[in-house]
């Protein structure tokens, strides 16, 4: 299997393309860039979405359902936000044989269906925060498409709250980006991110602010990961939306949203894949330890597998899979779980039984060791720590080593020229828009954050010299 | 809150209406026909596939998603599915500004993207079972509407599965429907059903059998709580799905589909409701007991919600809620929660705490008891235990007391008389659609479900008077 894969470091596009799909996770659609998610691809986003659910319960915020269908006219409320998205609607125009007096727009996010709606919901203080989420499909029309980071249908939780005051929706858009986006890339999927927010180009059409986590990928690219927006009294005005507070006063609500999609699966496949192919992060892999039995002679096999199934039964605490499957050498095992980028796998054989011990192999290091049964437990919950480290260590070394302070347009160009990534570029801009809209056309490198810890240093603008308030962070992105 | 409901017994339907808005279930969408799930009515329906969702993995069924658009040309592929599904289609047929070549349907139902999918993921018999699952939306546009029940976009789950023979998609179609849906109706919702299969006029366009399971709601119409079927060959052979057998030889595939919907909770509303609003079967209830703190002076207000939390920390393994709002007497409180469903109330005040006590009541009964503190949680676990059980009696004879057997077409004619629903009649039937279409246009009954115990009685058409060889459950129905 391994040996088919193209190599990572030679052909970065083309070995994501074929391990998303040889590793099962995903397939295309029959309609325009649309994807199929398969069992592995989906049972790693059920592990996503129970993470983050979790610590949006915990913030408060309650899941709900509103409809796919949008009325165009809903859209066109928002002056940015029409601008934003009205390139990429797809339009449902007929309905039980009748042709629609009004075009639906199939939801490319719900502010709008949702601002229609709360005003009824909201009459005074007493009825705010309101704090919703949804697990839906969301979609945009695609010409160039990838499974997982840009395709015509994709899966989210799209979160939407409504607060007294433009500093709590600040407060909450932040508390949603720290401690469900940055605890979820860091302490589940072992992604290091870079925290801020989005120059005016780069934000949300009808946002105030957008929050960002930006990660870097293995050919140098960046990945925008999640946002979180401050929507300010935008959406509260175009549709109305005031409630009576303390004062007895009609104010307009303030409100946030904030998103993370299944393009998270396509960051984790290209911070932690290698030459073998993927590697789950442990704490959100599908088959967190995937037991090989090992027998030569077929009259070993019933002891091996009996011995294989109470380990099974021990380990249910964890997510395992035993490959009892005939016929294959245990080789051709290695390879396609490896392949599949289980972080444990654990061997055993009849010489293991008479030893009451397993051989557990690591995934991301290939360290084997020789574990007796009775510390099975602790080691395994060990090394699937170690796992994480290592995997979140090697990725932070990896953004270490790709980030450039640049205080030259020459050193700008020359990192950013070429096909592939080209890294974070630390550069100091002027916060003139024309100036950024004019490093992209000529480097193709986008503002992707402007970190939490800007201002800290004052300096001149990498392209047109002005001064410049503190360095943000370019790169060349998915 | 309760005196302003429409009477139950009086008008079911305006009762049912004002139920499902006022106790924040669902609210209508903007789209033609469409629905908002509310955070309450979506915590049931998390609740509902927590349940689902364990069942289905027991049986082997994988979590995947599918996407939302369908060539129509797909549709067109099954002959009787095409003529079941094509009225109802909702078309896309622009993207991006542009039209497109060939319109996209609006899932209706997923059997002809998957079947158009797995045939390269199917080769040979080791490929088989393959057993998927799909959680998602599914559009069919409806004139009439009413929330739950029928509207234009609704919340399922869809099963699809592939085996090697028509046997063993028939025993995997009637264990999703005894194993999963049975046990969740009974075990979870409460709720008694008739189990067995749909006349050939009735069942899934497109399936060799359709088994369901058909509740009797409230005002005796029947509900059709889920269905299951077993597709046999057919969307194999349309979609050429092979597999190359044990013996070398390429053989059809036999399939399965199986759904359960958010119809479901419309069923449990009027299962269960009452005039004082809903009531939430105590394993499904988004909330489960509700704390409403009682005192009169406000220096009693520290110490008695200092108690009532401490109880709600006590009662971790419960969903609870602590009613604390300010300005709300403890009788709008309870009004209130009832009017919600909520299975148990537990009151506590300065009295109960000095006798270290509390007041637990009934939702379905009324029944009021004081509970030592030390017995809290045995007790609570009992009375939930009982609420279910005493849920499912009442339920049990209504429908017991709502079916009828009846021998004479007039008596037929006359139960069925009026607007009102005519509970479950058992009637003989000769087995001819002729006969069958012809009783509905007369009386407005369909036959609901064939039982599993047909044939354990011979006898006479109760229209016709020709040979039956057994009785058939008739309804009105939703």
């Amino acid at each position: 299997m391994a040996d088919q894969l193209p190599s990572r470091s030679e052909n970065f596009s083309e070995w994501y393309n074929t391990i998303v799909q040889k590793a099962d996770l995903a397939d295309y659609g029959a309609a325009k860039g649309t994807m199929i998610i398969k069992p592995y691809g989906y049972a790693l986003w059920e592990n996503i979405q129970a993470y983050l659910d979790k610590r949006f319960k915990k913030h408060g915020a309650k899941n709900a359902f509103f409809p796919t269908f949008i009325p165009s006219s809903f859209i066109e409320k928002e002056k940015d936000h029409v601008e934003g998205f009205a390139p990429n609607l797809w339009l449902v125009t007929a309905g039980g044989g009748e042709v629609l007096e009004e075009a639906y727009a199939v939801r490319p996010t719900s502010e709008t269906t949702i601002n229609n709606t709360v005003g009824k919901w909201i009459q005074s203080y007493r009825d705010l925060p309101l704090l919703l989420n949804l697990w839906n499909s969301c979609f945009r029309y695609e010409m160039r498409t990838r499974l997982f980071l840009r395709t015509s249908e994709f899966l989210w939780q799209e979160g939407h709250t409504f607060h007294a005051t433009w500093d709590e929706a600040d407060e909450y858009a932040r508390a949603i980006l720290f401690d469900a986006y940055q605890d979820f890339y860091v302490n589940a999927a072992a992604m290091p991110v870079i925290a801020g927010r989005k120059s005016e180009k780069e934000k949300f059409p009808g946002a105030d602010i957008t929050y960002t986590l930006e990660g870097l990928m293995g050919d140098g690219r960046a990945l925008q990961s999640c946002t979180s927006h401050n929507l300010g009294h935008n959406f509260a005005k175009s549709f109305d939306i005031r409630y009576l507070n303390k004062n007895n006063e009609l104010a307009y609500v303030a409100s946030t949203s904030w998103g993370l999609s299944t393009r998270s699966i396509g960051g984790i496949v290209m911070t932690h894949g290698d030459d073998k192919g993927l590697l789950m992060p442990p704490r959100l892999a599908p088959t967190q330890i995937v037991i090989v039995p090992i027998y030569r002679k077929e009259e070993e096999a019933a002891r091996v597998l009996e011995a294989a199934n109470k380990i099974k039964n021990d380990l249910d605490d964890y997510r395992v899979e035993l490959d009892a499957r005939e016929g294959l050498t245990p080789g051709f095992k290695y390879n396609d779980w490896e392949m599949r980028g289980v972080p444990i796998r654990l061997e055993i054989g009849p010489k293991d039984i008479e030893k009451n011990q397993v051989v557990l192999v690591r995934r991301d290091t290939g360290e084997k060791k020789f574990v007796p049964i009775a510390h099975l437990l602790d080691e395994v919950k060990t090394m699937l720590n170690h796992i994480h480290d290592t995997l979140y260590a090697r990725a932070k070394k990896f953004q270490d080593d790709n980030t450039f302070i640049v205080d030259s347009y020459d050193e700008f160009k020359e990192r950013t020229a070429g096909e592939g990534g080209a890294g974070f570029l630390m550069a100091h801009w002027c916060g003139d828009r024309a100036c950024e809209e004019a490093i992209q056309k000529e480097t193709h490198a986008t503002i992707r954050v402007i970190p939490f810890d800007y201002e800290t240093e004052k300096g001149k603008c990498i392209r047109c010299g002005n001064e410049s308030r503190g360095r943000v962070v370019f790169a060349k992105a998915y």
